[in-house]
């Protein structure tokens, strides 16, 4: 049983890559370009790839299997000494045109450890889904969380403010001292205990996974449209660079892209499609754009009666 | 005199910052505008950025002089346990509108470490300059590594192909397996030797110091009014994703600012105004972009004969 979790894993992630891009294709009218690769160490993925669509400027959903020895440089990251991995999962980002509507990232992945002789020492799943606004609508950050928490809910009282909480703290530009949006689920080393067996776990993330568009689409259907100038252009193209910022200096996953010689353009497909970095841009006193980074800057419990 | 070495440092780059950034803004008939700042646990510095100009699309010329206890990050890498340490200078990134003209970065520093009796353990130089290009005109390559040349040259025969390997190897971006630019020069931990008193590192400084202009100036001014596409400009923006990149992921000087508290839009002041991440971009084979690429992948001796 246990053994073919990782089976049943990177069957559930094919699918909802393809729930996944079927959506949001047929909303922006464009197919996604799917490249399959391979990983000279062992594994590979299928990325795909929507870039240039009238409602999404590019948005990017891959899933990858990889495994092989674990690199030194993690040896110490995972608190093992020699070992084998394995590791598959989703990770999709989605930079939206209109800056009315916010970018999303998800991610769901599983992991497997195994000392030298094949035997399999550790398995936990991790992710989580997570929502960058440029501008504040707060019925749409309420609408989120509430899916989020729907899905929580589910197996444990405790999960979402748990996991809003990690994500929260995760998703911390320390060098900004600032959130890089308005937060969502991050949870990580699920592993099979008194309450939630590894196939508990299982489930739990298939639930989340199962309710991204739930949470996403409709914010994109009420937003997209929306009027805009180039002043509004400008902030989202500026606040897009925080978002670089964080994915480069800080994010733990493109690391490990990184580090385990990933598929670079797979990694770096969260890369925002255009950027800006204005010297000491401050936006002015009572703005719409002071408004959201007050928000950044001291998270907010979205849920609160 | 050696305990005088960071006063005249911190006075030639002073002097420096000043006829780097009246030389620039008179070409472009704008001001730089200027911001002084103060560190919380100790120093400041004097901030220099132009935007937005017909020549200078961004240009950053920062001064700093900080000083305080080592942070404990940063105490491995240095090889040292606690300390205190003084760190003084001048840092500069030029992005030029035109993409035929090529992006220049420029460093020269100077570093006093103390023991915890305020004795001075050890003081050393460093710095360099180095030239991104989007398209390559060899002959501008070519002045720019002449420049750098004639300068070593002065004092030891030797230094140029030295520091100019080092800055090959130093501007490296290990992910995407290319150099950041077409390198010039890169020195660090400069010490009194056989060959080089202190004094000495400071005169070879200050004379690399003093050849900037000569070196990046008759570049600009040959370039910048050359007609250039939209096509020519998409390109240089996705360059600029991987200077980005470069300094985000791998640049030891943004990761001495972030650690030691430094003022974060000083430190990010280097990242270019405008840029673009598209998905898996390749430019045509025998394309001018690709002639750039094919430079980048393998480092040339530009100077050989």
């Amino acid at each position: 049983m246990k053994q073919k979790m990782k089976e049943k894993f990177y069957h559930y992630i094919e699918q909802l890559q393809d729930s996944i891009t079927e959506t949001l294709g047929a909303l922006d009218k464009l197919d996604f370009q799917e490249d399959l690769w391979e990983r000279l160490e062992g594994g590979g993925g299928r990325t795909r790839v929507l870039e240039g669509g009238s409602i999404f400027e590019k948005a990017g959903v891959n899933i990858s299997a990889v495994h092989g020895e674990l690199p030194e440089s993690l040896q110490a990251y995972f608190g093992v000494k020699e070992a084998d991995f394995f590791a598959c999962g989703l990770s999709l980002v989605i930079h939206p045109r209109n800056p009315m509507v916010p970018t999303v990232h998800a991610n769901w992945r599983y992991f497997e450890m195994y000392d030298k002789d094949k035997t399999m020492i550790d398995q936990w799943f991790g992710g989580g889904l997570d929502l960058t606004p440029y501008y504040l609508f707060e019925e749409d950050v309420i609408h989120f969380h509430k899916i989020c928490k729907a899905g929580c809910d589910k197996f444990n009282q405790g999960f979402y403010k748990k996991y809003k909480e990690k994500c929260d703290s995760y998703f911390w530009n320390t060098h900004r001292n600032e959130a890089r949006g308005v937060g969502g689920l991050f949870f990580d080393y699920c592993k099979s205990n008194k309450e939630m067996s590894i196939d508990d776990w299982f489930e739990f993330v298939r639930e989340i996974g199962d309710s991204f568009l739930t949470a996403y689409l409709p914010i994109v259907e009420k937003r997209y449209k929306r009027e805009y100038s180039p002043e509004n252009r400008t902030w989202q193209e500026i606040r897009r660079g925080r978002y670089v910022e964080f994915n480069l200096v800080h994010d733990k996953g493109t690391l490990f892209g990184l580090k385990t010689n990933g598929r670079i353009e797979s990694i770096l497909m969260s890369l925002p499609p255009v950027v800006q970095w204005k010297y000491d841009y401050q936006p002015s006193v009572g703005s719409e754009e002071a408004k959201l980074e007050n928000v950044l800057k001291q998270p907010k419990d979205w849920l609160a009666q």
